[in-house]
């Protein structure tokens, strides 16, 4: 009888393993290839290729009901070049690729092409190609991003050592919170058409879902300053299972100070209305774009002095996969991949 | 009011002129983007790097009911490396994305990806990455291929000139036929489930169908003999579809000779068994994966003494968009994408 195993028992992460772990590279000139935020690919005498890819669902990844298509064409493009800053990359070039059903007309083509070419005026890429193909329901989106970077600043997620500096830029939780809201003004909607969406306070987090940016300032910054992080990821699945992911594969434990969290005001206002806790959608929100990253101790002066949108909410230590949050109590809390849990 | 113009009002190719012309390239080592089978970027000193990506999706591009998991994973590698080969550059990294409704095992998974590192080790090419993702139904797969080409020998779909010899490797329409028979059968099942396939016969082109291969020894053949193709494209949506962008990319006509058309025996006898003419197979069949390039007549002798799977078929004239077969009775009959029509 033929063995059954659901996906689910794997879940996405052993699933990655799994096909990962049964196609090691044999090309000399692959550097690195699954298991980081994009591949590192040798082409040049002192820069590194890198290539970045990502599927993109409607009913899955995006819900059309309250997603403008310019807005959903300018966040693909920025989930695609996040990945590569998150290896301190310089994004340069993009394919799309569109599966479209007959529900689409050419003007909404358009629409979702116009947010797609406004990023790439942000970001400073080039659309280069892609595929078009009809689908029997829905949008499929697939974006592959490639960028450079200097063979000596590439940034994994497993060059961090104990004791280096944990920073993340601009603010969390956000994207998560204006996700809750429009899902809430949804039903509302369904329920009773006429009443009108109530969210014009909240327009920064409803932004933060729906229209994010990813830091390309940031990874600039860095080399302004000359500093050269140690380990780097971008923040999509969440704070937490991020800086897990960053422990994991630098075999390093975690503290990361409650107070030291960069939550915006507007993100606050948005949790208390929708009553969940704000530290809560920080850790576990996903969705940010912004960068995590670990410095050494001598690099943290340049970064205070050299930047304004730098966060530094913790550091490291030597024990692995030990992370905890220290609340404003002086209390130790695991971090946890989902949620999060009292530990004594 | 708002405008509504449907997709098939543009059609694919339409489509993507409209989305190329609105996305011109700025950066300066973008040296071709959207219009030919890959990008092609400048990263290296010597050599530039090629791009293509390419989305398949359940139901559009395959049919599980008579497609294996292994064959689908060799065929999409299959597909995204022949891209590469169209520009006469060497596949060397893939990355693939899965969207998976749960209707999948994790087996089901490893069957693909069997197939996929089948692929690779023919290819020679690393997996690099990839994305996986729940789908709400059926399987989406992205698959995006890098590789490299030398710079003097990029073959673009715009290089042929006049009087240069149109060659095509292999043989064409297997594919075509493979997939009526495969559909043919399918509803025979569908009539009577204890009905068995008649298809041991057809092996030959039910394999061009399910487990295409893409021309790496074309490509490498070429090099060693020293012969760059002024242009070339891969057969894909088939051999008058594809002579057409090639003509109108080049700015030239083409005469093909009927006589000279390489099909198979096995697609003969499948035509006949389909009362399909086999020219009708050869010329709009699609899926076929063979590269279609052109050579100067200097270049003819040595391919002909090289070589052992090139058909000469035709030559190119100076009439842009004049693209005629020779009938063996010497009639002229234009060639147009979908059928063709006697000329007078």
């Amino acid at each position: 009888m033929e063995n059954r195993t659901e996906l689910d028992q794997l879940g996405e992460f052993g699933l990655i393993r799994r096909i990962s772990t049964n196609a090691p590279p044999t090309r000399t000139n692959t550097v690195r290839g699954i298991g980081d935020d994009a591949a590192v690919l040798e082409t040049g005498q002192n820069e590194y290729t890198l290539l970045s890819t990502e599927l993109l669902l409607e009913g899955i990844h995006f819900d059309l009901s309250y997603t403008p298509l310019k807005h959903l064409g300018y966040k693909i493009v920025t989930v695609g070049v996040s990945d590569i800053l998150a290896m301190n990359g310089i994004p340069q070039h993009l394919t799309v690729s569109l599966g479209l059903s007959n529900r689409f007309s050419v003007e909404a083509i358009d629409e979702l092409y116009a947010g797609i070419r406004a990023a790439c005026a942000e970001y400073e890429i080039d659309l280069v190609g892609g595929d078009t193909t009809p689908a029997r329901a829905g949008l499929a989106l697939g974006v592959t991003v490639v960028g450079s970077v200097e063979k000596d600043r590439v940034a994994y997620r497993n060059g961090a050592q104990p004791n280096d500096i944990l920073c993340l830029s601009g603010d969390v939780g956000g994207a998560y919170l204006g996700l809750q809201l429009l899902e809430r003004e949804k039903q509302v909607f369904l329920e009773n058409p006429d009443m009108q969406p109530q969210l014009a306070e909240h327009e920064y987090v409803v932004q933060r879902q729906l229209r994010p940016d990813a830091r390309l300032d940031v990874v600039q910054q860095l080399r302004e300053l000359g500093v050269m992080p140690t380990a780097m990821i971008d923040v999509s699945d969440g704070l937490a299972s991020d800086l897990l992911h960053l422990c994991a594969e630098s075999k390093v434990g975690a503290k990361v100070f409650e107070e030291q969290l960069p939550i915006h005001d507007k993100t606050f206002l948005a949790a208390t209305e929708l009553s969940i806790s704000p530290i809560t959608a920080a850790l576990n929100g996903g969705e940010d774009y912004e960068l995590l990253f670990t410095i050494r101790q001598q690099d943290y002066q340049t970064l205070l002095d050299g930047t304004t949108d730098i966060s530094f909410i913790g550091y490291l230590t030597a024990e692995p996969g030990q992370a905890a949050l220290v609340t404003k109590a002086g209390e130790q809390v695991d971090i946890i991949a989902q949620g999060w849990e009292i530990r004594a």
